[in-house]
This record gives C-alpha cells, structure tokens and sequence, in this order.
C-alpha cells in the first residue's frame, strides 16, 4: 500500500497509527469510581456510592474526557472498559457513547472491551452494536475483546462483523490474572487450552490479513506470563497481540518485550490504572491530587519512554 | 424453613417460585428486530433498521412489556438477553432498565443473560451493577450469566456479589451451540473441559446452598446435548441448571428431562424465540401477526404443559 493511501481495514489502520505516534502504548480507561481524584467531586462528598447514578456518570465522563484530551495526541489507541460504565446503568452508558465519540473525533482507536460472548443472532447483535462508525453501530467501536468459551460459532459472527465493518477482534488467549489457568493451562491432546484457542485465533489472523502482515482478528495475552507470550510470539506469527496486566498487574516491559515482532509491530500494551490514577502514584505524587491531569500525562510518557527504551518497540520512532 | 416465611436466598426464591407457578419454564427476552411483528411498527415501515436507535429502543420496550404481562402470571422467571438491548445503544439500554423494573414489580424473577466475565474489581463492577434491587444495582437483577474462560479470580467476584445480594450466577458449562464443542469437549486429565468447570461450579454450589439443597451458583446446560444433561445431573447434585436450547435450537421435552431431580426441581428451561415469536410458528398461525400477544401465551401454556407431561416437572403441580 503506497503510504499516501489511508488504509481501510482495522488492522492496517491501527499498524499506521502505531508507527505515527511511535508507540504501542494502549490506555484503558477503566474509571474506577473509588480510584476517581478527589476534586473531580463537589467538595463535602464522602459516600461516593451515596451520589446519584446520573450524578457519578456524569464526574466519570467528566474524567474520561480530561484523559482523552490528554492522551490523544501522545498514543494510537484507548480501550473503553465497559464494566465500569454499566455500573452506572443507563446514564453510565449514555457517557461512554459520548467518550467514545470524543475519542473517534480526536483521532484516537477505539477498542470496547466487554469480552463480550454468545451464539449465533446473539453474538451478530453484540458484534453490530459494538463495532464500526456511529453511523452504524450503535457504540461505535474499531474493535472489541471477546470470549471463547462458547466455540468456533460464537465467534465467527464477530470475525464476518468486523471484517464487513472493517473493525477488530480480540479474543481471550492467556489472560493476565493469577486464577487464569485454571482452565486455560488444562492439558488436552497435548497442549494446553490457550493453545488450542491461540491456534484458532491464527488461522483466523491469516484469513483476515492486512497489508501489515496481521490479521483483524487478535489475540488476548497477559504480560504477567513472559514465557507465555514469547511462545505464542512464535507460534501466531500473523496475531497482533492485546498485551494487558503492565504496570499495576506487575508486567514490566521485559515482560512485554516477547510481544513484538523485530520491527516493533505486532502488539499494543494497555495500562489503565497506572495511567488513569497516576496521581495516586508514588512517583508522581509531586503532581498531587488536583494536578491528576499533568500526573496522567506523565505516566503515559513514562510508559511510551520504558517500552521505546527496553523493547522492540523503540524501532518504531522515526518508522514513518 | 416454614412455608409462611419468604425465603431470602436467590436459589430458595427460585425454588419457591417454581413449585407456586408449578412449572421452570423460563421465558427468553430476546427481542431480535428482525423478527418483532410487523404491527408494532408504524405502517409504511420498511426498512426497519432505518428507523432511529431511540425509536426502535421504544418499540422494543412496548413488544417487550406486552410480553411481560402475558407471561407474568405463567411462569416464574424471564431472562435479558443484554445484546438485543445494548445492540440499540443507550437508549436500548434504558428501555432495558425500565423492562427489568417492571418484571420485578410484577412478581418475576429476571436473570441479567450477559453472559460477563473479567478480572479482580472489573468482574465485582460488572456483578455490583448487575446483581441485587435497584436500590443498590443499576440493572436490578436477581441471577447473572458468566462464562468461566478467565477462571477462578474471575468468577469469584460474582459469586461474592450474589451472596452478599441475595443473587444467583450461573456459569456457561455445556452450551447448546453446535460448536460449543470446539474447546468444551477437549479432554484434559481424562475428563472433557466442561467436566472441569463443572466441578468447579458444583463445589461452588455446595458452599452456596439454599434450604431447597441447590446453591446460588448454577449451571448453564444445553438442551441439544441430552448424554451431557443426564451425566451432569448425575455429576452435579448440589447445581440448579439453566437449560437453553428447548424450541427453536431444537430442544425437546425429552431432551431437557434429565436437567430435574424426582421431584421436579433443579432446572429452568429457557425458551427465547418459540414464545416470544410464536406468531411466526405455524402451530400458532391462526393467530396472524396482529394477535401476536395471544400467540405468545398459546406457546407459553404449550411449552408448560409439554414439560408437564413428558418430564419430571410435572410433579411440581399441586407441590405447594
């Protein structure tokens, strides 16, 4: 593809927004309410929980968007965590379409992570909801997490959605957590459940390739298992990775560094706390609480800094 | 526990609640667009997805609640399924919120079908909106569905809530789809995955139980897999099962007979599409479109007089 041409699919898209803005890095915004800096509340509010529901969607999307407005001139890519908006019912949802929104228009990806699952017309619903321009779906997204559990059919219909939508998917491969191999790491004609999962989200990497070389269907894979993700390195080539668990989790970027390929494509790193609430950090308490935003950019700077300094990652500065 | 006490537990509500409705039918909310008859649309509609999200969130409210009130003096219990609401965005969202209020206020049970999962305090905000009265959670829910892929740490947080709450969880086990099997049925240490999380759910079960001797923690099992039912039973005494797959993903009463204990108890049995459209079935026809509301009680009294007679549930009549 000649670099004068805006690519269509997802994946080369996020490949070009990658290499422009020089960085992996991926922010979650996962707006814990109880995290939240506490000017961001009326001064006197000491149950949180006690505030309307309307009222805390409304300080939450307040939140968001000082992140959003700071970050996206610095990475590609956020990941709305949709957990912490349903929380808030209905008004929770209405501020992620908005954040969403602001996202897209400040040029930002927008991944939804709901890790979302079900069969058939079902998964086609979520799927239609979740990904493509706000023209059409109702959430707006370029790409979503889901999960594999229910097999090949309650996925497909998420793959044939993003490919028609030129969107993303990202499917549960190895997660983060300490209690995820209970079945994951399960043993089954010789090799572990995450493998055979891993071996289905390749072959449908390969059927979904971009000019980049990966394909739009993803996988999933903590950084809290180094040996882990070096070994799915090696066996999906085609498999751009959605690397959680950095930073508050405990991956490091050695950890994370298996992620990518020589030329420091092929995997985004999410760090949600330690970026969203950085200001509780001991390293930028300087910041204090009022000064969350400067605390949020700094993290985010760290963090584009670390991956630059210790991973492939640092190839991708100047690639364009 | 005396019978002029009401039971507190979600599992002893639920128990309760069968043996007075004398059935475990269990009816789907799933409203697909597509398939919503024609005369709760404006006349001249043609292209229905052209429609505005907002309006459409409106007539799925209306289709919905003509639905709620045929079947809340039938059966026990309804169930969401989350993605044909969130499919219409915030507004489909809201029209949900509304829904669950009215079943609750007309005496039914609601299971939240979201089918959620994730990690650490993302899983507890996801089972804190879902799980308890309105009072406390946003989305008003007795009982949740979450699929177990993330493991232990991640279903926990749920199972913590709905105790704490009051509610019910039950774990995708054996799921009805045809490619349910793609990872479910690989063997590991001599028994297939879904064994593995059957286990898991039953000691869960166990350390949840109510006076009727099922826990708070259940199962979802298929109804196409009628091998699978009869052996989990067996494996799984203590797991009240939600059974999906009866009707139109061609689910018998004879497939879904081994799902109960002798005396009825321990099963609902979900049917989404054979009741909500029942005015598309040609058993139901007479009807037309228009009385699509008698249709949707017709199938409702047929599918409650089916397990009557041709499964254990049939002991439940006159039980209390």
């Amino acid at each position: 593809m000649p670099e004068d041409q805006t690519p269509q699919r997802f994946i080369d898209r996020l490949a070009l927004a990658v290499r422009r803005r020089g960085t992996p890095v991926l922010v979650g915004i996962d707006p814990h309410v109880d995290l939240l800096p506490p000017n961001v509340f009326a001064s006197g509010v000491e149950n949180r929980w006690a505030l309307p529901r309307g009222k805390l969607a409304e300080i939450v999307k307040l939140f968001c968007s000082g992140v959003l407005d700071v970050v996206a001139s610095l990475v590609p890519i956020v990941k709305f965590q949709l957990a912490f908006f349903e929380q808030l019912g209905p008004e929770g949802m209405a501020a992620l379409s908005d954040l969403v929104s602001r996202a897209r228009r400040s040029g930002l990806l927008v991944i939804l992570d709901g890790k979302r699952c079900d069969i058939g017309s079902t998964a086609t619903a979520y799927a239609q909801g979740m990904l493509g321009p706000e023209s059409i779906s109702a959430w707006g997204g370029d790409a979503v997490t889901v999960s594999p559990y229910l097999g090949d059919d309650s996925l497909q219909p998420f793959v044939e959605t993003a490919v028609a939508r030129q969107g993303g998917v990202y499917v549960l491969v190895k997660t983060s957590n300490p209690g995820g191999g209970l079945f994951q790491d399960l043993v089954a004609d010789g090799m572990p459940i995450y493998r055979h999962v891993a071996q289905w989200v390749e072959t449908q990497a390969v059927k979904t390739q971009g000019t980049c070389g990966y394909g739009d269907v993803g996988g999933v894979v903590g950084a809290t298992y180094r040996e882990q993700l070096a070994e799915l390195r090696e066996a999906m080539p085609h498999t751009w990775f959605l690397v959680p668990g950095y930073g508050a989790q405990g991956g490091t970027p050695r950890d994370v560094a298996a992620a990518f390929d020589p030329t420091g494509l092929g995997a985004i790193v999410n760090n949600s706390r330690g970026i969203l609430f950085a200001y509780r950090r001991r390293e930028f308490e300087r910041f204090g609480p009022s000064r969350w935003q400067e605390a949020v950019e700094a993290a985010t700077r760290e963090m584009i800094a670390q991956l630059s300094a210790e991973t492939p990652a640092g190839r991708l500065v100047g690639n364009l």
